[in-house]
């Protein structure tokens, strides 16, 4: 398994009416994790796509257990569980500062071209990937 | 089953740098589309606040099937298709101006009161939402 | 004067917990103005992009007058009060229901090329523009 | 003067299809960066609502001179110049790594209090701003 946590402050954009972040914001959250989890590996996201590569969303899930207040710092967990193939799948928790579960989710992506066909992962990135699920 | 149509419009705002409509947004236009469909049944979501009960997401999922563009109008469809008790279910679907199915996706909701706690739903609510459910 | 007025309602996720609209998002609704002003004359910004030229944003200017609230239907204001050179300014002023101006404010832009370069309005651009500005 | 510097990361959600941060994204930046002043000076925000005082924006002002563009590591320079009275303005300029200006502006705040009226600064906020203007 791969996995990363980071940082980030809710902000007062973040917020609504409701007096929490608006449930919209935690999807923005997860690609900070997902971000950070592969610039981790050594995939910066920016790199990939100057390979001409991108990684659509194809599926995204979130349940809400607590919300997120303005100006917390909130801890986001992204986990890689599964060597990817076609698809991706990325795994999130985010916590606040006293380590309580506010939210977890997925995203599942696929590898596409410019013309938006899909296409085999960067050998670059599989072999990365590979390298981590088959550390002892 | 209740049932709601409602357009809305790509803005630039929602697109990102693929070139398509960020994958949070969608979220945002589930939100449109319950707003509306609520509005059609006679209970603006306005009118749920003022009488102190929230509906946050508990839940919310999205499949993503190809990408909304720019200026696109889209119609959002929103279907309450069973009766909601402790908790409301909402599944939408989005299209675009040929019919073709873009997104499909539901957020699941609770009511609660301005200090958080789980309530029953408003008694105008259920009665609304009854008298659609009884309709011969 | 080139003028258009368009509608849109706030949403949810327009608020923050100050229970108003948050102030980035008036930019959006500016966005919204003059896309709808610029269809309204027969140029799409769609179509504007398809010939390679970008319009994006130098300057932006809002003054905040009455807090938006959610689910209101405003009503935005787009003026091209001079005929565009090198830089083109619309103007944009916002109302509720009501008629009460919520805030004001412009936006500055140039026209660009895909490689980022200052260039000339396109033709049809400019003669569209004029046709509006020398109608008696 | 009162200077804070803070750090933030371009984000996909912030860029839009013409490959650059969006436009209104900006004024989401420069909340985090007077966030962070306020915070530097002891002053949190949140503790400034929890006073029940409000800081709405008057009036919001960008100037964009370079994009500012996916991943980058951003700069926020946040500075408060004069000494606030009925209002508050907060000048700031956005950097990119390189050191290079991409963007400058400010905004203009008022106090309020819940009721949405104009209200005195809380005595702690200008007493704690007073001791930095009449440092030696």
């Amino acid at each position: 398994m791969i996995e990363n946590l980071t940082r980030l402050r809710v902000r007062y954009a973040d917020t609504d009416q409701m007096g929490v972040a608006y449930y919209a914001r935690y999807l923005e959250w997860f690609e900070v994790g997902r971000t950070e989890m592969l610039r981790a590996l050594g995939l910066p996201y920016a790199e990939i796509e100057k390979q001409k590569v991108a990684l659509p969303v194809l599926e995204a899930h979130c349940k809400y257990h607590r919300p997120a207040l303005y100006d917390q710092l909130l801890r986001v967990a992204s986990r890689l569980k599964e060597m990817p193939r076609a698809r991706l799948r990325i795994d999130y928790e985010i916590f606040d500062e006293a380590g309580e579960l506010l939210a977890e989710g997925y995203t599942l992506h696929t590898f596409i071209n410019p013309e938006g066909r899909a296409v085999r992962p960067p050998r670059v990135f599989m072999q990365t990937i590979n390298e981590f699920f088959t550390q002892p």
